[in-house]
């Protein structure tokens, strides 16, 4: 068998899979139970429905083939997306009803609850995008459980000590995943990765399945951002998917122009269009519960998509030789700048609109974002450290990004 | 025009279809007409109308891009599914209404019968998977037409014998579909292709296309379950997403932990992954109106994705030595087994939940068994019989999975 | 730098994006507000969205997709519908609100203006499918541009002077589109673009991207058709959604046994079966207002099929000879001929419905379309003739159908 074994999949990543597996039935067994209710926050289930499914589309088809882009990576890219999507909501519904199992002794699910659950989702499989492919299966499901784990922890804090809305501590995701993500990829760095590894590239082939990715992540991201958004007053709702789309129509267009602007060739290159013109959706996002006319919306998507792909274009290579920090999906520009912006635009509009409380909120809005970023930058390296553990038997240098290392291609064996 | 000439296509193809098509206007001319009430078993019209949709994007896109991993073989896989599936669902608005139309003389349709008759649709895409890239598109439609027949026919004897609730009728299509195409890929078999044909692989392309149908199928499974659910006892439906929900991600979990355990390399395979995560959702399916809790649909999954992981890795290629039975898709184990699975752990909950009626409802529930796979197995070998006939005119053996036998690519012509 | 250098891109494309978006943000900032009443015409949000989102998704991945079949242009087809889409409908959203502002000083947006301005988007889209590969984003976007303005400006003459319904006016996009889009090509033509161009070819994975624009496209045309439709008189929109259907499952059946016809291999061609199939979609929508009966949108579909099958084998290499006008997408037979088509269906139903107001309505139905096929066929020839102008830096007869020309491939170079 020799080279064509995988050792870290049968010895580490069967027994981890089972023991999760096994162990979350049993946890479900006896604490969950279904709601019956079927009104939440005043949203009935069927008007509810459609909104979770554009979610889970986000983040099973969105995630997963934006992450297929590596010419020889689709295969890993999508469907470990697909495996730590599920491990990593199995175990958000469970932290996120820590709270009423302590009050009821039972953990309610509703649809309302799978969807925060697969925001916390989405929040670890932003992280995992800067390591992907440098890292075994393993590896991905220890960083989804830590870093669903800490955000859960963040959102508590907020509400507890801040008493932030539940909206707004979500939508720091963004913010969350993507320090956590960059501290993880610093810790795990591989001396020698400076140049590129050999097979970090992508073709035109597997760059249309990425393209298929982001245009999925970018025609449901109004979804994204209002699905949590209190439909009890009229036209709030409607203000949260309007803003969006905008948003992400202005950050379409913008980041075309700045690509071009910013390539030595003149030219646009595709991987940087599909993750700078989503940037408009995450700024909104994080800024949704003060935006309220649409210009305010276009204003910050045009912003962030400026900073995204200017990101993009130089601070991921100097991120690289600077910081030794390897980013494969560029999160920092993608997630972590927007989302900045995000929260900077959130404080200036609240400052706008309402002068006299000025100060109190941004000392408030200020130790919101501290508590934030303190917590993902340590908790990424505490589980970064936990990862250098070499019994978790990370993949050699010339096996990253490559789906050989852990799929069979029976053909191709053949053939040899 | 020598090898390029597909003489199937031309003098069977062609007039068949349109046989059937201008037949199939003339019969909705007289008898089908348009349901105008928009309340259909309670459920409003705006509310039905999303999870019909994402019943179709399963039918079209989900089954159509499962069929793609073939290399050679996918417009075939996605474009003749299309092409089957309109008819089939064509035919089974009209053969579902036959009982309407005796007693009120008109067939309506409505939303309801239109997913009713794309899941009749499904039991034949299913049946079908047995059989890919071994028939010509003629085959596939007489399959079609005849499987549909065939699985109302069942329908109707479970509610007139057994009086079986329309909802557990319908899900067995799955044991239908699976048994129906088994006995006609056996009826079918071709000697000397016990070796593997020359083009039946895979490669890391068309994985993609097929990990992408895939998807879509696991991500509206809920719906698919969940659609017929009766929405007049608030929670119902809810529990059946939820359920659904949970059973197929711990399917896709177990599955890949089982993929590895089970290869001799101790890697993941992509096309077993991709069917076997699905055997969760096909499990609950069957068992959808005995399950309450979520841990019951957990186990179901957990339980189907370890079958179904093991039979495609060692019974598919036993089934083929030891009964010359060659199941392009691994049917069996995708839908056949999970199928009995869902019958058996349907039958366990109900004996567990209600001691008194256990005998009774034991019986009733085999006999509902008996019936389908009766009938199943005898329709598969009747259709198997009448496709034998040269008449249709199979495509030779060098040509089985393969486009070219079929399609046109001008280009490639030109470049000889 | 030298031939990798896309001369038009950062002297033209960036200054034209950079100037219209900055422009938009600021129209939109004076002029636009989120309406805050729920409820259009009848319709409360909740039940809206679904159907606005499978709008998007025809939009963005149907008419993307459809676009990556040429074998080296998918990055251009997919990446520049997306650009060209949201300036169009932003475009669209001011234009279509211009009354609106001139009457109230303000534009209020909504879910349905969204829908609407998509709807003009898509016919702007239909035009660019006639230029494709053969020019530079620059004329896409005036492209765009001109033919929104077009449209919303025939929709304002057919309503102001003829009181033609709304619905009926807009439903005309696909004629409209089409000639403007023939107009446009003619005018273009280049010399000795007779031969083939060299890149002008699908392979079997480009095929199978524009397969998956194509079924989304076939998929959700019912909530194009009928997402504008009442929802006041009960059932309408029911007829609207199963009259759409229906028409689409008989097309792609009849587009395939035509297609078979009338090919010299007697085979399936994978590109004409993609857009014929669609045919019923468009023709039933452009007649929807007149049509009851499921049996009429199925012989409406069968038709239409079949003309456009026809259309494409023989009309499109016909219009190339004939009239110098290469039409990269065939949209002549695709939208031109079954839109027109489906005008004529209307036409005859209502003299069939109505004898004593046939004449009547036969004039105005034929000043409607007279309009718009002369306004359509004169905006083409000035945007024609505006496109021809040098100062817009066409790419080179060599550099046509290549994304090369376009966007960076860096691995690609290194290699050379």
């Amino acid at each position: 068998m020799g080279p064509q074994y995988a050792p870290s999949l049968r010895s580490r990543l069967t027994p981890l899979l089972l023991f999760l597996q096994i162990g979350f039935i049993a946890i479900y067994a006896f604490y969950i139970e279904i709601e019956s209710n079927v009104k939440v926050d005043g949203i009935t289930f069927s008007s509810f429905y459609p909104e979770f499914q554009d979610v889970n589309v986000m983040v099973i088809v969105g995630f997963g083939f934006l992450g297929t882009f590596l010419v020889r990576y689709g295969f890993s890219g999508s469907g470990f997306n697909l495996l730590v999507a599920v491990i990593a909501t199995q175990w958000a519904i469970i932290l996120n009803g820590i709270e009423s199992w302590y009050h009821r002794g039972k953990i309610p699910i509703n649809l309302r609850s799978l969807v925060v659950a697969e925001m916390c989702t989405a929040s670890a499989l932003i992280s995992i995008g800067a390591v992907m492919g440098k890292t075994n299966p393993v590896h991905l499901i220890l960083i989804a459980l830590l870093e669903v784990s800490g955000f859960v922890l963040n959102e508590w804090l907020l509400q507890t000590l801040l008493k932030v809305q539940p909206l707004n501590g979500i939508m720091l995701l963004h913010i969350f995943g993507a320090f956590f993500g960059l501290m993880l990829t610093w810790v795990l760095h591989r001396k020698g990765s400076e140049q590129r590894f050999e097979k970090e590239k992508f073709d035109s082939k597997t760059g249309l399945f990425s393209t298929l990715g982001t245009v999925f992540l970018w025609m449901f991201w109004p979804s994204f951002n209002s699905v949590l958004v209190d439909n009890r007053t009229p036209g709030t709702k409607l203000a949260a998917i309007c803003s969006t789309y905008l948003a992400l129509a202005v950050s379409a267009v913008t980041a075309a122009a700045v690509s071009v602007l910013s390539s030595p060739k003149g030219k646009l290159h595709p991987i940087h269009m599909q993750s700078c013109m989503l940037a408009g959706g995450v700024a909104v996002g994080v800024s949704m519960s003060a935006v309220h006319q649409p210009w305010e919306a276009m204003t910050i998507g045009f912003t962030a998509a400026v900073v995204s792909t200017i990101g993009f274009r130089y601070l991921k290579i100097h991120m690289l030789f600077a910081f030794q920090c390897h980013d494969t999906c560029a999160i920092l520009s993608t997630h972590g700048l927007p989302g900045l912006l995000g929260w900077l635009a959130h404080l200036l509009i609240q400052i706008k609109d309402d002068h006299t409380t000025a100060i109190r909120f941004a000392v408030f809005h200020i130790y919101t974002l501290l508590i934030t970023i303190t917590l993902s930058l340590s908790m990424g390296i505490i589980t970064g450290v936990i990862l250098k553990w070499k019994f978790w038997r990370p993949p050699q240098d010339k096996k990253c990004f490559d789906d050989q290392a852990f799929w069979e291609f029976p053909h191709q064996a053949v053939r040899k």
